[in-house]
Parts: C-alpha cells; sequence; structure tokens
C-alpha cells in the first residue's frame, strides 16, 4: 500500500463542506476580536457571532445577545465547546431565533469573575466599555427590548447579578447551571489558597439568592421587567442553589420559567441550552 | 491594572470541573490509540470510548458501536466536533443508552474511502483486521446483537454498505446524512480531478439504493435482521438521495425508522442525532 | 363497606382543579357556535379557541389560525382528540405561541371535504362566509400577516389548496399527515360507492401534488409569500403522497419546513404537531 | 342545499381510519372491565391496555405498569384525557417501549384515595386482590422486576407510597405532579368539609417526604432497589412539595432522574409524560 501526498486545495475542497466546517459567504459565523479597556488597562479579547448577511445588509441592524463563559474559561468555550455557531446558524435559518448578534467577552484569564474588586473591576468593563464598545463598532439595536444576557456556571451568576443590577439594560436572562454562591463542598476547590478563595469569595459576595431575597420593592418592580429562564440538570452541583434561586424568585413574585433537564454541570448541558436560549431570547426581543 | 500570574494548579483546578473538561476515575471517556494493518500497510488510528468503570469493572464486556466519519475527516471528528464522549456520558448515566464501547475508526487521510480498491482495501481492514482486533483487545461481546453501526454521510454510505454486505455482523445501522450515490451537483467537488473522481467514483460504485433494488431476495431476508434507522436534515444536500434510499427499502418491505429533522449537513445536526442514535442501538442491543 | 353518596359540589371542587378541567376566569378555552350560511343553506357548526384574557381585554386584537379536521371528523375533534385548549393554553403560557384565536369549521357531516361540488360549495362558503364572519364577530386582525391555516389529513390537502388559490389570505400553511391525493390502495373506502367515490374524486381534483406542478411562475411566487410546514409520519399511508408534495415544492424553489417524525395516520400524530404548529405560525405571524 | 342521509357503513369505514380511531386487528388497545373486591364490598372497575398480538401470542408473558388517576378522577382518564393508547401503542411500535400491560384502576369515586381508612381500604385491596387478580387474568410476568407503578396528582402520592411501603413489588415509579401532602393553599378545597377533610388528612397521613425522611437505614436500602423518576411542571401548585420530596431523596442518598418541564396541573403534562414515562419504565423491566 503506497502512501500517495495529494493537494492540499482537494482536501480543503472536499473536507470542509462534509465536514460541516465550510463558511459559505454571508453565512452567520463567529469572530475573534480584540479591544481597548482602560478600566482593565489591557486589550481585552472577545468572541462575536455575527449573523447571516450581515455584511451586505448593511442598513440592518441586530439585537445582541450576551453569553457568558464559566469560571477559568475564555470568550473562545461557546464556539469551540458549546457549538455556538453552528446551533445559532440553524435556529436562525429555521427562524426559531431570529438573526441576532451574540457577544462572548474574556473574563477568565486572570482574577476569574465578572464581579468588581479593586484590581479587577470586570463589571465597570462591561457596562462601561464592553457594552458601549459593541454599540459602537456593530450594527445592534442599542436598547434593553433588543439586549438579552445568559451565562452557565459563574457566568450563570454573572447574568442575574448584571440583570438584577441593571434591570434598565436587559429585557431576558437565561442563566445555565448558575454558581450562584460559594459552594464549599467542591472538592477540587482550595478555599483557603489566596486567588480562589477571593474568587469564591467575589461570588459569595454576589450571592444571587441574597440579591433577590434583600431586593427592595423597586428592585422587585424592577427585576420583573426582565424575563428570566433558569436551566439546571437534575445532576448538576449547582442544583440546590438554582432551587433556592427559585425559592427566592417565588418569594419574591417574580414570573420566571423553569427547567430541570437531564444532566450534570457539563458542556452537553449548556450546548443544548442554547437550543432553548436562544429561541427564549428572541421571543423577549421586539424589533 | 496589573498582570498577575498564578499558578497552574489552580487553573487546572478550577477551569476542568467547572467547564465540564474533567475525567473523574473511573469516568467514560475517550482514548486515541493506532493499531497495525498489514491490509494497508500502515498503523492506523482511532479512538475508542471506553464506559465509566471499564477499567475496573474487568470481568465485564460490553457491545460495541462503531461510529464512522464523514470524507475528508477523521477519527477525532466525533469526539471533537460531535460532543461524543459528553453525549454517551450523559445517555449512559440516565439509562437512555446502555454502556456501550464506541469504536471511530479513521478512514479518511488516504483515499478517503470505506470501500476497496485496489491501494486501499479498506472494507477488507474493516472487517478482516479492525473488527477482529478491537474485539480482541477490549471487552466487547463479540456477536451480532451486540455489534451497530452508524457513520455521518460518505460514513453513513459506509454504514448500508457494510450492513448489507455483512447483515450477519450487526443488528443495527444508523445512517446519518448518507451520501449513497455520487451527486455531481456537489460545486465545491472537481469529480475531473483523478483522486476526487475516484473517491466519488467508489461512492457510486456502492451507491446504497442500487444495492437495495437489486439486492437478492435473501439479501433482503438478511436485510431485515438488521434493524435500520435513516436520519436527514431537510435541508440536507443528500435529502434527494436519502428519500431514493428509503422508498428501496419501502419496494422490497425492509422495516426501518425515518426521521427528517430540522437542518443541513452539519456537526450541529450530527451531534444532536447521537440523542437518537445510542438509544436506538441500545435497544437493538441484547446482553 | 358501605356506599356513601356525597355533594355534587364537592365532587366537583376537588375533581375539576385536580384533574385539569377547571376554567378558571380568563383561561383561554374552547367554545362551540354556529353560524348561518347561505352557500351551504344551513347553520354551520364551529369550534372556536379564545386565548386568555380575550373576555376582558377587549381592546386587544388577535391573529387567527384555522385548524382543519380529517375526512369524517368533525369540529370537535381538535378539542376532543387533539387536546386543543390545554396546548394552546401551556405554549401562551410559555410565550412559545402567541396569543391567538383558532378557529375549528365542520366540513365533515355531508359532503365530508373542504372542496367545491355544485350542492356543496365548501370553499366558497369558507372564504365568503367564514372568514368574514369571524373577522366580523371577533377581534382577529384581519389580514394575510394575522392568519394561517393547518390541518391534519383530508384537511391538510384543505390547507394547502385553500394556501395555494388565496396565497394573499394566509401567511403560513402547516398540512398535518396531507391527505393531497386520490390514494386507491385504501382498503376501507369504496371507490365505487357514489358517496365515497365522490368524495376522493374531489381530493384528486384539488390534487396538492399536481397544483404545484402544474401553478404558473406568478402562482409559485405568490406561494413564496406563504411560510409552508410539511409534517408526516414514517408510518402515515400518506407518506409517499407528502414526499412527492415535498418535491413538488423543491421543483418549484417554493422554501419550506419539513419534518418526518415518529408515528402513523393518528392523533397522537396530530397532537404532539400542535406543539410544533403554534410556535410556527406565531413566529409568521407579524402583529 | 340538500341534505342526504348516507349509510352508517360508509361513514364508519371513512371516518374510524382517517380520524385515527380504528382498531385494526391486533392491535394494542384498552379494554373496560370489573373485577371483584371482598375487601371493598364491590365490583371495582379497571382499564387494561393489552399490547399487540396479546390476544393471538397466548405463550407471551409482558411486564406490567399500574397507571394512577388523580384525586376526583377514574379508570378512564388515562385512555380519555391521556391519549395513553395511542402513545403507548406508538412507543412499542419504534421499540421506545417494550411490549406492556398497562392497568388503570379505579380508586376516586368513593373516598377519592389510594390509602387505607376503616371503611375503604383501597391499599389492602389493591396489593392483596388487584395485583393478584391480574397476574392471575393476565398473562403478566408477576415479579419485581417486571412491575412499576406511576400516577398523577394524588395518584402521584399512591405511587410514592406504594413503592415506598412495598419496594419488593415495583423496579420503578414515576411520580407526575405529585400531590404529596396536604396543601392548605388550596382555594377550592373545603378543608372543614368532613369528606374532603378526610381525603387530605389520609393524603397528609401518607405524607411522602416525612416517609423518606423519617425512614430506617433498611427502609432506605429498599427504596435503592426501586428506579425513581419525579416529573413536575415548573408553574404546578405542587412544585414546591415536589422539590421538597426530590430534597429527601438526597438527604437519604436515593438515586432518582428529576425532570421540571414546562407547565401547570393539567392533562398536556400527564399525557407528555407518558412519553418518559413509558420508556422510562421499559429500561427498568428485564424480560
Amino acid at each position: 500500500m503506497r502512501q500517495k501526498p495529494f493537494g492540499l486545495l482537494f482536501t480543503i475542497l472536499l473536507m470542509l463542506p462534509l465536514a460541516g466546517f465550510a463558511q459559505f459567504p454571508g453565512m452567520g459565523h463567529i469572530v475573534y476580536k480584540t479591544m481597548p479597556s482602560s478600566i482593565l488597562g489591557q486589550e481585552r479579547e472577545y468572541a462575536i457571532y455575527l449573523p447571516k448577511n450581515y455584511d451586505t445588509h448593511t442598513a440592518k441592524r441586530y439585537p445582541v445577545l450576551y453569553l457568558l463563559h464559566g469560571g477559568g474559561g475564555s470568550h473562545t468555550d461557546w464556539p469551540e465547546q458549546g457549538l455556538l455557531q453552528g446551533v445559532a446558524n440553524q435556529l436562525i435559518d429555521s427562524n426559531e431565533a431570529c438573526e441576532m448578534i451574540i457577544v462572548c467577552p474574556e473574563a477568565g484569564k486572570n482574577f476569574m469573575n465578572y464581579f468588581n474588586s479593586p484590581e479587577w473591576r470586570y463589571e465597570d468593563y462591561f457596562f462601561q466599555e464592553l457594552i458601549p464598545y459593541i454599540d459602537s463598532n456593530y450594527r445592534t439595536i442599542s436598547n434593553k427590548q433588543n439586549r438579552a444576557i445568559a451565562g452557565l456556571s459563574m457566568g450563570g451568576g454573572g447574568t442575574v447579578a448584571y440583570a438584577f443590577r441593571h434591570p434598565e439594560m436587559f429585557c431576558a436572562a437565561y442563566p445555565m447551571s448558575g454558581y450562584f454562591s460559594r459552594n464549599e463542598s467542591l472538592a477540587w476547590v482550595n478555599f483557603d489558597d489566596p486567588v480562589q478563595g477571593k474568587v469564591h469569595q467575589l461570588v459569595e459576595d454576589n450571592n444571587c439568592v441574597k440579591l433577590v431575597l434583600n431586593s427592595t420593592p423597586a428592585q422587585v418592580d424592577a427585576m420583573k421587567t426582565v424575563r428570566w429562564f433558569i436551566d439546571c440538570g437534575d445532576d448538576d452541583f449547582c442544583y440546590d442553589i438554582n432551587i433556592d434561586f427559585v425559592a427566592a424568585l417565588r418569594e419574591k413574585g417574580v414570573p420566571y420559567e423553569l427547567r430541570i433537564r437531564d444532566g450534570g454541570h457539563t458542556w452537553i448541558y449548556w450546548n443544548t441550552a442554547l437550543y432553548y436560549a436562544l429561541p427564549f431570547v428572541t421571543r423577549a426581543f421586539t424589533n
């Protein structure tokens, strides 16, 4: 049996379309970019999904979903492990999701968190720099009714805390497998380690259950202007805190959707969550 | 804002479990391996999924699914793009699939096909070397009732042709988006190129519709001992040939399941097909 | 063991809510009504689903779905066998379907068909009397972009034929298990019987495959203004004609969604079709 | 327009098959029956689903599912409102459920409960008379590994209490929307009414959360021999008690599956639950 080298062109031509990799002209696709941040003192990375014909339909504006990764993750997680582009393209092609821009920020490479600390004012960056930058550099519809937020694990905590503190910014919030409070039973975390301890302390400082339970009537009213969808697996180590979070919503009378599906704290769960999340935010968008 | 390097250990500890990457002891997992092939005159790669506790339950034997990649793909496709490990682990954890071994062969790097040609006797390799090797080196249950085959695109063609010619080997066959015959309308294929032309000629030589339509009564009876499940998207360029294949099964009276779901010739489609395929072969296995 | 009669009130109070029958004030519900028809020379029955708070939100207008029963059926089929009220209420409560009016006409008690014959001008009744009557007597949004049609079996044929001949009237058409042409292999039909022969002749006169294949370019353009969704089971005796219908749409370049799901020509299939159909027409409605 | 009477035969011939009503020979079907009960001092009704070819495959024995109605309901509920026959036939035809016998007892017409009281020893009837009667009069496989139980609302409570007290009898238990304890917030219940008060007192006496929390280690071990699946809607008034029940299972270390799906305390929820429950008990059966 001889080995026969053959041309790169052939390999690409045959492989790409059959393997589903192809970037057809005008197809919805993800690009990796950076933006400057003076708050964080560095270039920040992000991934952005631009829907089909974004480049040619230059008069069209789109709603935006901010889609957050988990603790220790990065902006490449949703594209690479969550199969984001494929799911978005398919749901948009069948109209189950509307054409939208999806932004995956990068919050994981330093202090790994979505919350402000003196040396890492990520939440300030998110609202003061990232959202304005996206609204300036992409054809978004820049208002509450066309902006939503979703995220997994620590990014689920970010989703809730951001939508809670800025209900004027988002019409919908979809936390997946939300890590809503410090969970000291996690065997793989060394809570005595200064860095790890700090990350989890920030999570605890933004305990989402307490945010809701301690909210003022005005905050509760504001929460009711956001559509909430809580999604957590029956085998997830975050199950209990998600149930507590739902109990807090119930106590405060905030409407929500809840799904407990099969699964754990895994990419399979988050990949399949997209099939619910993108249609959910689509129904919340008005445009 | 200062950049503070921190330890790799912390990064790994925090990142892996939260991001869903972790290999917990005993967890179902995929390993990449090679095996010798004298038929092909080279080491051949494969990926193999071993179910939970495979290493410790050393007296237990398992059914096997052979899961084929598409044209131009490789044995890493199902693990990396199809999210195979995660889907298998979840479905097995909830008993929707039984514990099974899943073998992803590598057929794409040379003449890119599952069929015999003088210089690339892949089908001979598959039946004379690969299956015996797997049965010798892993704790399979080595019989028809515990062996199934599935595959996408060209691997869907391989699935059908293999199960058609060796119905004594498989209890179930699940072609996804099957590329069952040469499709001369594919703009990205240069059918005049010697290599490409040859690959597609081999597909045509194994035209699955003709295999069924030209089958003898004995072959039809043998086909009825295999459970067939045809799965193809409504936007797939292989839609017509899949419909023709079903028509051939109908003409011959061979029972089958058919699903036309939303989607095209994409990894999203094949990833979601696993949620149907693994339970389907589970129901076909007896053990 | 003694038999103890106890009050009707208790029975009703306990039974209804627990059994899910209750009509809570403002809940979406179905009512059975009649309307006069001078074309048909008689009162015609219909069922109508009115969404939640229809009676109190008296300034609100709604899109309308016409939902057709099958041959030999009646306007009570969708409510009683298709679980229409429950599905509509649930999908609307979770916003997967918008608030809409759903009209189930009655076409089955005489010549059992949706098509005009000299003594039973049902199609004339539908367009000249029923739609205007509904638009006059209920708070519909009376235009193409807020009117859709769906139906099962012979009602799937009605769905296609009506949307084909009146594309200016409907934004979406969803035939389920469409009986699109006379199927002479149906063992239970006596095609020599004058009445049965006539019914099936009318179906054949309105053969949906031929309607599409014989359409003019202007008709094709008009078809493209309607969103089409074809839904048929893999075990349905109408499978082949549905595939032929899709082939006709493909030949003419009319976009469509197609799903082949598990099942036959059964109420289970049509009940589950509602979970696809109501969101589909919702996405087509603009209001 | 003249009214023309036409033959009953034609109506039946055309209507039944198209409307999906037909009882084809050998098709899985439901029959309504009665059996004597000396414990209850009366004939008791039940509905029984017999799978396809039950009457002709006279040597074959089948696993059995007991499927309980809700408070105030009857044995006709699952057939008439839950579309039981259609769902069972479809899932069995595609092998997603195995051929099984399904028994729907009648517990609702007197004291409306599954639990023993001095004048209505229903639980005694169930275990001492009903199960033996079914095992004697139908070709069941009469052992734990081939017997399962499921039910809705009060029947969900019966499901849990029966499987808890008789874990030697069932391999699987699937409560839907379980009414596991007296819920005094139910506005439509008059808890001061002697009859209603008694029914709900019996529920409280069999509080499923307390059963689990108060169980002995031996009882916990026995519970682990049953596969548990808890299914409750996110809008169900029984949501909280179902969450409490799951918390009790977690506290005791009893494995379970949990799904919180969209919906309330409705027949839509229970109808769709069958698509999960029948495959779940199938996976638990060994035969």
